[in-house]
């Protein structure tokens, strides 16, 4: 199953993607939230959907997409989880896996405006896979780690290198501007992903090729992250978990080369669509 | 004005104390949540409270105590924010606030336990003021700050050292275990609070004196922080904003002291009451 958000932000309504087309599920009356994933949504929501089908609405193409997910209580990423990636950053390579948290007002809809904050010279991409959790996850074996996935997603980790890097303070100071976690288009349910280690993920600024890697290449792997995380904090259903990026981000050109007002961004994963981001200058509503 | 919220975890009702007396709001009809500070729910409350005088239900002091806000949207945090504990932890001064998240699954009642995390052998005391959001900020001025606030709590920033400094991330790592974050026993509201640059605060363990500290020593005060985090990410109505601790950490001492399992800590702010932690072994439910 594919799952959507569309309309307004703020006020999206729900959707499923069957056979490329997008359909209307309001009527099933829930949001994509930490509830739903908690109380067995995804098996109602398929249900309504089966019982409903040939009834549901057609969605447009022209409606805007939204984050396929509500707000989530948090969205915690995983840093240089591509050697690839951590050789361009010059960073050693990972004995165990690095954790941060995004700010969960970053959250957008995967083809909004990334807007370059005040004061930034350093705004960047990072193409992700992100895994959603199904049900809340403390202490998680490894072995029983795919039974706490609801889905994948695609995700811009978009990250600001002066303020991450440079600004005193953890990672989290580049990492949670408003706009910087473009998700989507859709959350693929985890039946849907036949071989999580072996998706090819891109990305293009202008068109031009800047990121080509392949979850072949994770340090880490998903069930490893989903039970070492929860050995540091307990994850809840819906929550995001992003899992890093492949070599080919601004900060690793030499000499680097960040986001301008105009430039767009297009990235994707096999299985999980497309995004697209055109990005602005920060002006005052 | 000063809020609690009281029951069962996760179905707290909410009250506020007055004259030292704890009353029952729940006719109210709304959580002490994202959505009450954003839609002038502090003032709405005054006017319930003063239109109830004398109808107001005693709340029993027996009572388990909850946070006395709803789980925010985030708990962000400012590290090294004493010179003092600055110096006792071997950190260089800031030259800009050090900014890092608690994950919100941290957030417990300021008695209840603080479990020792599996492996854990560095959990530590952090005594803060922290201070909540009342509106949407983003890109606040330092001279506009105050209107940002609605009020000011006594938090327990519980801190794993090994798993915050020595596990290769960053120290959100350490920071969002499960209850962590004790956070009460009641919500101020700022008016409360004449002069937050002159509040003691301390804590005990075992009843021996630990931290003894005063917010005069602040490097960078509360308008200025609310201004500059502002920069970074948006913080939401109800979001938890805690100041750092002084010194007298476990960390500090020569060697480091850490809680154990049996320990008691105690903690208190001018103005901002006390809680009372006893410290529990991580058991599986």
């Amino acid at each position: 199953m594919k799952l959507i958000r569309y309309g307004q932000p703020g006020k999206e309504k729900t959707g499923v993607i069957i056979d490329d087309v997008k359909y209307d599920t309001s009527a099933f009356g829930e949001d994509y939230n930490e509830a739903f994933f908690e109380n067995d949504g995804l098996a109602r929501l398929a249900a309504f959907v089966e019982s409903n089908t040939g009834k549901l609405a057609k969605v447009s193409d022209d409606e805007r997409l939204g984050s396929p997910i509500a707000r989530p209580s948090k969205i915690v990423c995983i840093g240089l989880n591509y050697a690839d990636h951590a050789n361009e950053t010059n960073a050693p390579l990972p004995s165990e896996p690095v954790m941060f948290m995004k700010s969960t007002t970053s959250l957008v809809g995967p083809n909004d405006n990334i807007i370059i904050p005040k004061n930034s010279v350093k705004t960047d991409w990072e193409v992700e896979l992100a895994f959603v959790i199904g049900k809340k996850a403390s202490y998680v074996e490894e072995a029983e780690a795919a039974d706490y996935i609801a889905g994948y997603v695609l995700h811009n980790d978009v990250s600001e290198r002066e303020f991450q890097l440079e600004r005193n303070g953890t990672w989290d100071k580049g990492k949670g501007c408003d706009t910087f976690a473009p998700m989507g288009p859709f959350l693929a349910t985890a039946d849907e992903i036949a071989d999580v280690d072996n998706l090819k993920l891109w990305l293009t600024v202008n068109g031009e090729p800047m990121q080509n890697g392949t979850t072949a290449n994770f340090i880490f792997k998903v069930p490893y992250l989903v039970s070492y995380i929860s050995q540091f904090m307990t994850l809840l259903p819906g929550d995001v978990v992003s899992t890093g990026t492949p070599a080919g981000v601004g900060l690793g050109f030499k000499p680097p080369v960040y986001l301008k007002a105009g430039d767009v961004v297009e990235l994707g994963i096999d299985g999980l669509g497309t995004s697209k981001q055109t990005v602005k200058a920060y002006a005052k509503n």
